[in-house]
């Protein structure tokens, strides 16, 4: 049964129980040159590192492992061209039900190779918002599919908590906690688990400037829609849902935003320094930190590294 | 004291101790996708991690420290261009001492800054094998620094062995570990820490087709230098020392050669679906694995992942 209230200190207990044997526990690295440059310290959570290249995995395997078997035999549906996506094929691949993913026609070869490789079923449709929802509400009538939102469902929500509550466990007094900002589903989480799982620590979202919808949002009380984003951050491209809304407008200390330049910068650091390499999504966690250093200065804090999916023959400062 | 034989059981785990809290302990790895496509179990030893993003630093350090505390007044030489000249200056400058860097005028701009960033002291000389003893030759009598060699010298070969040791710590009943061979440093000291620290392990050296002097010295019982080595591999470019070649002589198991193209196709891999940032002298391992996948079918191997310092800006796929 996919959880239907805000998920609770024992939600998320039990959706870490649930999904560990199947998830990598991501390690936490340090570089001490960064630390140095930021004048902070900084813990980096890996999930580049996670299945599929990003947190999403969390989230949707914790909703595949929670549906009944009745449910699960009729398999499970989404639309998304991104992690999402390949996350859900993976999690239904690893139950052996049937995945139902709607795309976008106009989506990179990449991502639809990606997604036929974990054996999903892609439905194409026009990119639009009506073709997209017109297209889910089809495949889940035709099979009975369970739809999983990619961030607006409180089961995912739940499962993307898992992440920070494993950052909590191995990192103490933490002053800040930062994940992106996206639709909420990661940045909501994050502050469930540093309700239930710290005394003290804040989270702050970081967003780019380009696409800066829940800054605005929050700020403003109502959930605005991300109009022609630009950004280089493709997974940070969607709107805030009602139930990330509400979690991000009683728990989230504040959203600080970026410009891509920082991004990038940021973005290249990370890979220079650490070896690791982490999509631009990731890297706008590191860019606040940069661009706020006052704020910032002798603090303790975790950076959530989202995912690590980047098109290698694409980058951004070639 | 330098040590002046071949390191025995007690040199390498002296080495260790010395070192071990200077050095990064660099995590294991391993990528279910890679083991499926290679068709056997592989262990990634990520010294892409380690301090100066190269193996080199447990060698440098473990002579910098074995020094006593009179020579170590009037600092360290070598000649280098590549991993060895900032490992080394890091090391120095760990016990503040002065570290005097041979270079040929003619090395990338981005060497000679990551050098100077580690407070060491350029000579430039001329891009000749002549012009660099000369110089180097010079500095150590005006000096009186003592010249450490970036690999025929058993104090950074007990240094190098330590990697192995930690492999073979963590992962048991490995049938094969496979370092990348350059001056033999790294392999040479591997051979010696798969004799000590296990029962059966064997070493098989990776080389690139175009730089392949140490297969062709090791089959004709003669050490070859390298002339006009021709490979992406920056890292393995350098001949055998009468040390490096006694050690693999002896106790290496057999070298295989890879192309550039399949070298380039590894690297790509690692850093696709690993989502870390090796340069190609890691990925001649994996490379010739891929390329002899009956010999490898069902084994159990680790693979020393020796550096990951790349020009971000120039990717071999771009």
């Amino acid at each position: 049964m996919i959880l239907e209230h805000e998920p609770n200190k024992q939600d998320i207990t039990e959706a870490h129980e649930r999904i560990k044997k199947h998830i990598h526990r991501t390690p936490i690295l340090s570089s001490s040159l960064i630390n140095s440059i930021a004048d902070c310290e900084i813990y980096f959570k890996c999930e580049n590192f996670q299945k599929v290249g990003a947190f999403k995995f969390r989230g949707a395997s914790n909703a595949v492992l929670s549906l009944s078997s009745n449910e699960l035999q009729r398999g499970v549906a989404t639309h998304s061209s991104g992690n999402h996506a390949a996350a859900l094929a993976l999690a239904a691949k690893m139950k052996k039900v049937p995945a139902y993913i709607v795309m976008p026609r106009t989506a990179p070869e990449i991502k639809k190779i990606a997604v036929e490789g974990y054996g999903a079923k892609i439905i194409f449709c026009e990119p639009t918002l009506q073709a997209r929802e017109e297209a889910l509400a089809k495949v889940v009538e035709e099979t009975g599919a369970t739809f999983i939102h990619p961030y607006n469902n409180c089961s995912v929500i739940a499962g993307q908590a898992t992440c920070a509550k494993e950052i909590l466990e191995e990192i103490t007094d933490l002053d800040f906690i930062i994940p992106p900002v996206g639709g909420g589903g990661l940045s909501s989480g994050t502050c469930l688990s540093a309700k239930y799982f710290s005394n003290k620590t804040k989270v702050i979202g970081a967003e780019p400037e380009g696409a800066d919808d829940a800054f605005r949002s929050l700020r403003d009380k109502t959930i605005y829609p991300s109009v022609n984003p630009k950004t280089i951050c493709d997974g940070l491209l969607t709107s805030l849902g009602d139930k990330t809304y509400s979690i991000l407008n009683q728990r989230l200390e504040a959203i600080l935003t970026s410009s891509d330049e920082s991004i990038i910068l940021a973005m290249r650091l990370i890979w220079e320094r650490m070896k690791i390499i982490v999509e631009p999504s990731s890297a706008v966690t590191l860019a606040v930190v940069m661009e706020n250093k006052a704020k910032f200065a002798g603090k303790k804090i975790a950076l959530i590294l989202s995912g690590g999916n980047v098109d290698l023959a694409k980058l951004p400062w070639n």
